[in-house]
């Protein structure tokens, strides 16, 4: 029960796309991303996930859309909704919160695939 | 699934104490509340609880100590714990996040339990 500080965990990694775990609530892990570049279409089937983007501007491509989130901002991927996150060049940084069963890429094993999720 | 902008939200109101919701994921709401002096004690039972602070620092007495969460920062109560949120006398903006069914001031009926929780 001590409080986190973001800034400070963020300088712990510098791997892009590979989420790290910070807290946990309710079954779900709160987690600290890095991306840069595209991520592979994926759907969680049984798992909503809320990303916070804390630096940068996450684009985020659905099947017939595309939305931009940018800092201070939020948006929740229902479960089940086929979603793309990528970025137009520039690394950015998120906080994402989901259930702990959430695979990374969803149904679909690739190279971007992490399994064993760290803590820091 | 359009992304959700904290700062506009905030604009959408000035009460204290009175958290207004923003989002849902996994049967839980995101909420945004503004606060300032001193909520009463109180535990959630079953339900943990994510304290994000976006604007000002939050003092969390438990009953052993006391935690300050700054801007930038978190912090997640545990199932069961019993905790007192205060401010230093400046308003303190939060990000909250919970299950559905929690209560504001856990099994406490007080003047400051809000039962009705609002969507902006």
């Amino acid at each position: 029960m001590d409080s986190i500080n973001l800034s400070e965990k963020y300088t712990q990694f510098n791997e892009h796309w590979t989420p790290k775990i910070i807290a946990e609530l309710n079954d779900q892990y709160v987690k600290l991303a890095k991306v840069q570049g595209e991520m592979i279409w994926h759907s969680h089937e049984g798992e909503d996930e809320l990303f916070v983007v804390k630096k940068g501007t996450l684009i985020m491509d659905f099947r017939d859309r595309t939305v931009e989130i940018g800092p201070g901002e939020i948006l929740v991927i229902p479960k089940g909704v086929e979603h793309r996150p990528r970025t137009n060049g520039e690394e950015v940084w998120l906080m994402l919160i989901e259930p702990k069963s959430t695979k990374h890429t969803g149904a679909i094993e690739h190279e971007m695939t992490v399994n064993d999720q760290e803590w820091i």
